[in-house]
Formats: C-alpha cells, sequence, structure tokens
C-alpha cells in the first residue's frame, strides 16, 4: 500500500507546458515531452487500444509497464480533469472518452460539488473537497491492498511530496528544455532525505530518476 | 579547438548553492552538489596533489579526467575567480594559492583592470572586459589547437550558452534538491535543438549529460 507519483517532467524542471494555442490545444511541447513514453509498447495498448504489438520495448517500457501495474485508486486535481479548463459544463466526462485507462476509482480534488461518475471499464470519478491527507485516507481505503497513485498535475504533486505522503518517485527527465510552465521541484529543498534515489538511462535519452523510502 | 563547458548542477537546476555563513563560507550544500566529483581519482590528484591513487575509478572519475584533457586555455566570470568577494584586494590571486589547477592562460571577465598573473606551473590570468564573443577570440588565439573552457560560474555559462558559442556541454545532475541558487537552464529553452544530447549514470547517482555538436 504505497503512496505513488509518477511524472514526466523537462530537463529545466517544467512538468506542464505553455505553447498551447487555439489551433494546437495540446501545444507541440507537451508531445516533445511524453514522446517516449507515449511510444511504449503499454501506453499504445492501454491508452490507444494497440493490442498487436506496437511500440518500444526498452526501459522506457519498463516503466510504463510499471506505472499501471497495482494501483487500486487515484488522486487528481481539478486541473487534470479537466475542470479549470470547462468549469461551467455539468456534463463533462475528463478528456479520456469512454475507457478513461484508469480502471480504478479517481478521486478528483475540488470545492465544487459534482456526482460521482461511472464507467463500466471500472474507472470511476469522485469529487471531493479534501485536504492531501484526508484524500489520501479516502483512497487508501478505497485501493484495499493495492497502491495509490497521485497522478497530477504537477501543483497536486507537489503538495503530496512537500506533505511527506510520497513513498515511491518516479520522474522520467526528458531532455529538452522547455523554458517556463509549473515546475515539479519547486519548494522542496532536501526532499531527497529519507528516500534512496536510483537513475537509469533510457535508448530514448530519457533519465529515469526514482526516489523510493 | 572546440568550446566545452562543464558543470555540477543539483536535481533541481542550481548551479551554485546559498547556504554559506561566515563560519562555513563554502555552506554544506556545495560540498553535497560536488562530493562525487571531489571523490574522484582525477580531481584527488590533480586538485589536492594526492598522487598514491586515492579516488574512486567508476563513471565519475571517467568525466573528471576528460575534464582536464585538452583544454589550452580558460574563459571565467569575476564571481568566479573572487572579484565579487575581494573587489578591493588590488593583492587578490584567486582561490587556488599557489599551484592553480589550470596549466594555461586564463581569461576572467571583468570591467575593472588588473595586471596579469603567471604562475611557475603554466596557469597565467587576464583580466579582460569582452563580450563572450571576444573574450571567446582571445582564448581560442591563446589555445592553439586545443579547446576552451568556459568554466563559469553559471551566469557566464549561460551567456556563452545563450550565444550559441559552445560546442560540448556536460552537466553533472547530483539528485539533491537544494531549493535556491542561480538556475543553470533559465531562459534557454529549446537549447537542445543542433546537439546531441546523451546520459549516463555513475556508481554515485550523479548523472552525467552531454550535448555535443
Amino acid at each position: 500500500m504505497a503512496v505513488r507519483v509518477d511524472l514526466n517532467i523537462s530537463l529545466d524542471g517544467f512538468a506542464t507546458t505553455t505553447d498551447q494555442t487555439p489551433e494546437n490545444p495540446f501545444g507541440e511541447d507537451w508531445g516533445r515531452l511524453t514522446a517516449a513514453y507515449v511510444g511504449t509498447r503499454t501506453f499504445q495498448a492501454r491508452v490507444f487500444g494497440k493490442t498487436s504489438g506496437e511500440g518500444t520495448t526498452g526501459v522506457d517500457e519498463k516503466y510504463a509497464a510499471a506505472y499501471f501495474e497495482g494501483i487500486g485508486a487515484e488522486i487528481m486535481g481539478a486541473g487534470m480533469f479537466g475542470l479549470h479548463t470547462f468549469p461551467d459544463d455539468p456534463e463533462w466526462q475528463g478528456w479520456w472518452g469512454d475507457e478513461p485507462p484508469f480502471h480504478c476509482p479517481v478521486f478528483v480534488l475540488t470545492h465544487r460539488e459534482r456526482p460521482s461518475i461511472d464507467f463500466a471499464n471500472g474507472t470511476s470519478f469522485h469529487f471531493i473537497s479534501a485536504t492531501p491527507q484526508e484524500a489520501l485516507d479516502r483512497a487508501l481505503e478505497a485501493a484495499g491492498d493495492q497502491d495509490v497513485r497521485v497522478g497530477g498535475g504537477a501543483t497536486v504533486a507537489r503538495d503530496f511530496l512537500a506533505a511527506g505522503l510520497v513513498d515511491r518517485l518516479h520522474v522520467a527527465i526528458t531532455p529538452i528544455l522547455t523554458g517556463d510552465g509549473i515546475r515539479l521541484w519547486d519548494d522542496l529543498r532536501g526532499l531527497e532525505t529519507g528516500y534512496e534515489v536510483s537513475s537509469e538511462t533510457a535508448e530514448s535519452g530519457v533519465v529515469h530518476l526514482t526516489f523510493a523510502r
């Protein structure tokens, strides 16, 4: 029953990108930041439904496969669910269509009440107003003997890290400089204390760093 | 005749530290940031004069040995030489005592004129007021067919990177979060364009990243 965070960041530490435009609502940087992860066999199968073996199978794939293993509940911020982008749409059900790739209860942190949403694939979204510790208690209960992921966004992940609630942090550092956005590492001086830190380089050039306790 | 930069940075991107006190003028973070590099056999021999084989011999040592190879001239900022700390001491000769570990001409960027200093071991310091390109022209001429290092500090290195003057950037990323200081990567969005980026993990946990063109 560990609490886990996995994020993609740029070499200059940004977990979000800022080059979105009306014509290109995700921007180009997000694609560059996550290309190695999106390219893995696990991501291609789990998120895009490609079951005929497309995708890379190296070090990036090892982390992508681990990403989805053993998660019994997830916590995410309102922004990651899309509530900041579509604040007044009561029909909004997240970015992921009819098959959200979570397959477990997801607790969305928001101060505005919304009814829960249940999908046939086991994903459900529950909207709660809670501190990190309170949200974690709810998620741990829902996860049973499995792990809880704090999925993001970056600010939510940082809040849980700063509160000392995270047992395993994995960051995939893509060697590009995006120059602006939300910095994962802000105000986390000394975070490494109490963790074992290890790193591994992927064929793609991505550096995988793990803080574990 | 390549132009090279080598720096130690923290995981949160800081190339300088801020925990100096009158009692501990280097602070503790600088020691943590550079521990793996200082521990190498090359550093122990070259900087501390230990010639009986003390020091590590793994991946960190490989980069430390390369650091000193083939450099014919160096450029550094006034702060790295110590002119900001001792601005009014005409006798100041840098931090390195009678055996500065450069063994080549060093061009110190400063707007205040000072006479050159020559050491018996081949190190000489020349104080010049120049743009990055002008300083580089001076250093390249002095280096003959060898490389020029832009030694630092962080702001000077960033100026040369931003001006597109650096052929090979090596950063040793120590997996600690120091939280404050000068960020190497500020205002360098897209730097990776035009470079081959590679990375390697050392036994110490330090990640060595190289931008080469």
